[in-house]
């Protein structure tokens, strides 16, 4: 079969065509792959990365691709509870046995090594094996449009979650960033609360989209005076840098939580005066297994939606090409 | 080996020697089990029921025991993180697919058929299988007091911990029935919170015992004046009779929670006047995956004990005959 | 002035028009009375209690109405923060002292006695006096619609805050009757969740308002099949009746929550059989000072709107008829 | 009577015996002052701040003294629900119209001007009066070790407040400064949770302290291996250097919480690859009402001890030279 595979550190990826279709394991799954969202940790992956990260421990050649949704085609040993011609999410699956599995929070699992596209081979290929516990059934949704879900999706959920208990009627959110997670996250909180929900974006062309996506004020990120003092609740950085984080602490109210989603590499000089009293600043990683429900369940009501680009198996290279020019409209999906 | 099987409904139990030491399958551990508490739940599945109740799907001839403790003896395929020779507690085992055990409420799960001694061969023997998922690292303890953890004291900490936001210093918190659970409840309680603590019980044998278990006061049930109104902000009812729940509803202050974890088959009288303003009852089961391994971290600092009357494996007719009868002290625990 | 006052008990109600205009003493606030929402519990005071309840001490002559709202006329020695001119709604003052205050549980605060139309003056009159603490700011909003959110609305919303944990998406919520408070209570769910809301009532009139409202289903109440087993995670009830409360323990989910909100004095057969594992059943009480904040925010958004019917002082006595004959649409609302 | 107050900006303290004797205001109570603990930020009043900072419109001359206990002597017009001779602790109030104010969380009000010793008269004197909202009783408390729980105690009582959620069985936390805010922390720990508590201090002195108090390990904070990454839940950092913030990033767990309360004026370099994933850290200020009510209901348990050392008001210039010379154990407390 055709997979998008990496065989050496640093060289970037390579489509070839006779790989074996995978055979499921013992509590595995065989997935015919019906889309797979494409993402800039592939792109660290391929391109900047020398070695494995230590607590991934990945071997390569590796099918790339950590974003996949398919249908099941063939059950491993000990599979139960599953049937084939389902249609499934692909998540990270945790250990299974330790306390941060236990209480449902797979993504913080210490001893996760079941991560596709992350160490076993993912979803740019036509067929994908994974662990049982990391499906979640997609129920009746367009597949293209469930892939992104499962990391885009997913980690804006998650911020979210975090804050929830702060976003009763009366409370202000913002959005910092309207691209792959922030566009989600809009869709999301309107959905979910009865916020007042500010877009912080630097074109108006964002701005425009964040208003259409239910955001109920979108401001320029390169005017000083959009934020002001004590003024939100909430703050969702989906960028991340050193100026998005200074202009978060800028607009946080005493209690407010700003949670810093982008990797943006950006650092803050958390002290004492630098926020009003009492205020949190948390980073985030992906979402949980029970979160991923929640979310297909608002996208199958229709009120999350993905805006996706498609590219074939055979387009990954210029897809991947794309992507890192920031030329790709909302996610970028391959459909094998 | 040796087991202690029901081969038909309504006929009680039969010590036989001749059963085969299971294989364990794909994502299934086999343990050479090291004690089984055993339970009134045991006596009605041997004596009172006609049939499977069909939640269970129970086909016989079966071994019965669902309190079981052992060492790991045996992986079967696909099994990882696990190592023979861990001492192990095993609990209920969810789907592992659907929402109730993906925000680890395993105990909850509408789909389970992976319950030891309720369906799979249980604990009174001297192997056994279970699935992975379903056991729990018992550390350094006891197997004979790690047992009863699995139930008694599971069943007791879940229903702590679902009122456990009302449990602030300043609350008052009444524990009616201090038998197999109850008196693991008032270590849990006297453990994790800084309640008062009031013990209810008919006997003073069993008002003392409270009182060396961390009781504040312990109080006659017999008597009508032990029993203030609106004076607790929870009840903890491990008896469950029509009496006791009246006695619960009678001293609970607004906003107060009565659990009923015991199933003495009593019916109470829900109306809106029954009970201060804002007040709640409800039922409990088990308790999830997450609370035993919390519950086993008391266990190990040895301020929760099990208090346990061992039985060989061939005492066990005589076991269940004295449990019947009320006359073991604490928890009996089958030593195969 | 005109006030509508009770003079002795079980004679009903009276206007006179030769009342002081009150001055507000320490800690007090004088409000110009813009409108008065009327309440069944009005009726009950007028001609069913035949001595003031010993929680409320209740002295007559009283003027009744306990769903105020008016503009700030003068204020009492000592208060401060509240200006001359400021549109407010009164709900209920607890002492200021104990935990209940504390934790901002205001209704279920034992030594309440500052209840406007339950013990104090109440809002049918030109002008009333409140505690300072019982005055919440109404905002833009039409007074005459923001009178029935201090107890119409803001029981709705309390009931639906006590559950909010299980109203994930993806959870289903039953609204048991689409009156004075089930109208409400639809459109809070509609703002502030993704539960899929099913609504329940008799007649069609009514089921067709539930949709209108933002149910995504409605069924008929008087159909068998319209309840199906383990099929929702929250039931608000708004009757309150034996049958209604039987009808929601037939539908409710493991770990799902039955709060009984309607008076209807039916009793429920509680016990650990009669619903599935781990469910909670209870009932409640008016809401607290922060939950009428956050439905005020609500209502300014537009989002939830009380129906009203307006009646002048003169019709106060025409007003409670129509009431008690069933015969006002929405919430009759006096408008002295 | 006697007062000791600031007259001049920089210019410290004054004792003087000539100032008359306070009446209470509309909703304020006159105290007959039995104790008043100091603490830095009085220093911080008297010698540092050249004008009153904005948020507390301090003007002179003012009584110092905010951590007073004494007896109810005078009420005010329109207080109600307090009597004469009641032995009560003096907190923050707030406006009492917030939302803040309605939530509980008063020692976060944006419009508190009420916070005695920083703006009205404070607890150094022989008599001083406060706002009713802001008493607490204090039961049968020594009045001498009850007037430090309303800031020393009740700053770390809120502290560990908000990350209970995570002191779970098992969940390991770390206290890092065992001074006046330390001491009561690790008491507070011990009492309301089963956490394993580990101390970090500089000197053996308060390693054997911390031992005696309650914690399960002691550790020196000078020797860097003390310090285990990813090994604890929750830091609570009495502290807050550019050390002790970087300390407790290097050893907390993912989903872990650092709450920086000690105002060292450290800088921590906030950023994504700083901590493991999902970390959160939050400053902290004081109190709430309610927690206060909880932490007094422990000091009566005899379970949480403020450490004192006492003074006459006639010493209370020697009493603050002590404390700049960090002379004074445990806390300094003025007897008037």
């Amino acid at each position: 079969m055709k997979a998008y595979r990496i065989f050496n550190w640093g060289q970037g990826g390579k489509l070839v065509n006779d790989v074996a279709v995978p055979e499921p394991g013992a509590g595995q799954v065989r997935l015919k792959v019906a889309a797979n969202g494409i993402c800039q940790s592939d792109l660290h992956l391929m391109k900047e990365w020398k070695a494995s990260p230590s607590h991934l421990k990945i071997e390569l050649p590796m099918t790339i691709g950590h974003e996949p949704a398919g249908v099941v085609d063939k059950l491993g040993p000990g599979v139960e509870g599953i049937e084939i011609g389902t249609p499934m999410i692909v998540t990270i699956a945790g250990c299974g046995h330790c306390y941060y599995c236990a209480i449902g929070r797979n993504q913080y699992c210490l001893h996760k090594g079941k991560q596709v596209g992350m160490g076993l081979d993912g979803g740019n290929a036509e067929y994908m094996v994974a662990p049982a516990d990391a499906l979640v059934g997609a129920g009746e949704m367009d597949l293209a449009k469930a892939a992104p879900l499962s990391d885009a999706g997913l980690s804006s959920y998650h911020a979210i979650k975090r804050v929830e208990h702060l976003l009763v009627p009366g409370s202000r959110v913002a959005v910092i960033g309207i691209g792959g997670l922030g566009h989600m996250a809009l869709q999301i909180l309107k959905a979910t609360t009865s916020a007042h929900i500010i877009a912080y974006a630097r074109s108006q062309h964002s701005l425009d989209f964040a208003l259409e996506l239910g955001a109920d004020e979108a401001r320029s990120s390169t005017d000083a005076a959009s934020f002001e003092p004590m003024s939100v609740d909430v703050v969702l950085d989906f960028v991340g840098s050193a100026v998005t984080i200074a202009q978060a602490a800028g607009m946080i109210k005493p209690l407010g939580h700003i949670v810093v989603v982008g990797r943006g590499s950006g650092t803050f000089d958390f002290k004492h005066n630098a926020m009003p009293y009492g205020t949190t600043i948390s980073t985030t990683f992906g979402g949980s297994k029970f979160e991923l429900m929640e979310l297909i369940e608002l996208a199958q009501k229709d009120v999350v939606k993905a805006h996706i680009t498609k590219f074939s198996l055979d387009e990954v290279d210029e897809a991947y090409r794309l992507l890192e020019e920031g030329k790709i409209q909302g996610r970028g999906v391959i459909i094998p």
